[in-house]
């Protein structure tokens, strides 16, 4: 039968959005629902016991815990996660390309199973040098971190940031899926909680709407902006996301 | 073919979630994709033009701003909407129970109707006299206001609140929705974007999991709650949502 997106299940899927007010940071749980295995996207330090909880109720057994990159922002929540559960069972992801350490170390392709669901790894560097953007398994989502956010996109000015290759990453590797493609960002700072690649390829100011890599290199420079309040804290404690 | 849940696209139903994080409140957008007639439930006064840029840029036709009460804590953006579109074509909707001007004024089974899909109204009053809950034509979604929240519920020591009145609208018009039925509340303060039927029934302390109607008069009772701070400014703004 049909899915009908009820109680976050949509097509056997079961999904849940978070949010942390502190950073407006976005948290995603993905379960299958026959087998009860689970990924969390991006967990946050100081709301894992909230996340947990919602995990145990939805009756879930976590897996991973994915990070799309070394965050300035806030710091991951795989490590205590990881000290919370059986040894063994719960590993932490990030992408090889990050050089942060983590339990498994993804590449381009590389696919993260929980039942019979999975994601796939896009890196798409720009942002930072191991950015890494995870789809469904049937194209329906993707969850892009700082590399694409609803109408915007993450800063370029520091952590191996570059505008080019953010540009070609967001053309490459985000631009070139279905345009009724979900988007679920890291972050919105003003209260939106999805978008889809049809919506940025057209709205998105400074990637869509015909903008030029050249457009956007320009748009980035005028950019000024004040560094993050805890990346002295978040950066080091981030890539070791996994220990 | 089988809705996926993708670019908020389920079964023809366009959906999003924003939110507001001075108030945290939700304000809901559900569009019918043929006709692209779409309503929107409890937008917030300050963000209406995020709002209606969003609609614009979805391709929208708004036709009814849906008040689920007399909000308290934040200013209904409902009127100002209705400035802003063309004389008519935008109507504002709230329950007649609840004494406020408004274009539509709603009873228990009145349906508002967005292309070939609608809401259908549960009133629920508790929280206040005049609360209502919206139900998608297909039992999917239910849009609650303050009278469930995520393992919560709203507060009835105020606006002619009243704990058995809540306790028996959530256990007569909410809990006999479907399990599967997905809940989106008016506000959360943990960052929580939605829950189902089958788990406020489980795990929502004050209101589930056995709790009985004098279990729950007992818990509001406790409750040591300050008074909003907008509550002098909002409510009598919010009384007249539609003019
Ligand atoms: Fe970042
Ligand atoms: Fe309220």
């Amino acid at each position: 039968s049909c899915g009908q997106g009820s109680a976050g299940v949509v097509n056997g899927l079961i999904f849940r959005q978070l949010f942390d007010k502190e950073s407006s940071t976005f948290t995603y749980i993905l379960g299958d629902e026959l087998s009860r295995e689970a990924v969390i996207i991006d967990p946050v330090d100081t709301l894992v016991e909230r996340d947990l909880s919602f995990i145990g109720e939805l009756g879930l057994e976590l897996k991973f815990g994915l990070n799309t990159h070394a965050h300035a922002d806030h710091v991951t929540g795989t490590s205590l996660i990881r000290n919370r559960l059986p040894p063994g069972s719960f590993k932490s992801v990030i992408s090889a390309s990050s050089g942060a350490k983590a339990d498994v170390k993804v590449k381009q392709g590389s696919k993260i199973h929980f039942g019979n669901r999975f994601l796939q790894v896009r890196l798409t560097p720009g942002h930072t040098a191991g950015c890494a953007c995870f789809v469904l398994d049937d194209d329906s989502r993707v969850f892009t971190g700082d590399t694409l956010l609803v109408r915007g996109c993450g800063r370029t000015d520091f952590q191996e940031g570059d505008s080019s290759t953010l540009y070609k990453s967001v053309h490459e590797q985000l631009f070139t899926l279905p345009d009724q493609c979900s988007v679920f960002p890291a972050h919105d700072y003003r209260g939106r909680t999805s978008s889809s690649i049809r919506e940025e390829k057209r709205f998105n100011p400074r990637l869509g709407g015909g903008k030029t890599e050249k457009d956007f290199v320009a748009i980035m420079k005028e950019l000024k902006l004040s560094t993050p309040k805890l990346i002295d804290v978040a950066v080091p404690k981030n890539m070791a996301c996994g220990v």
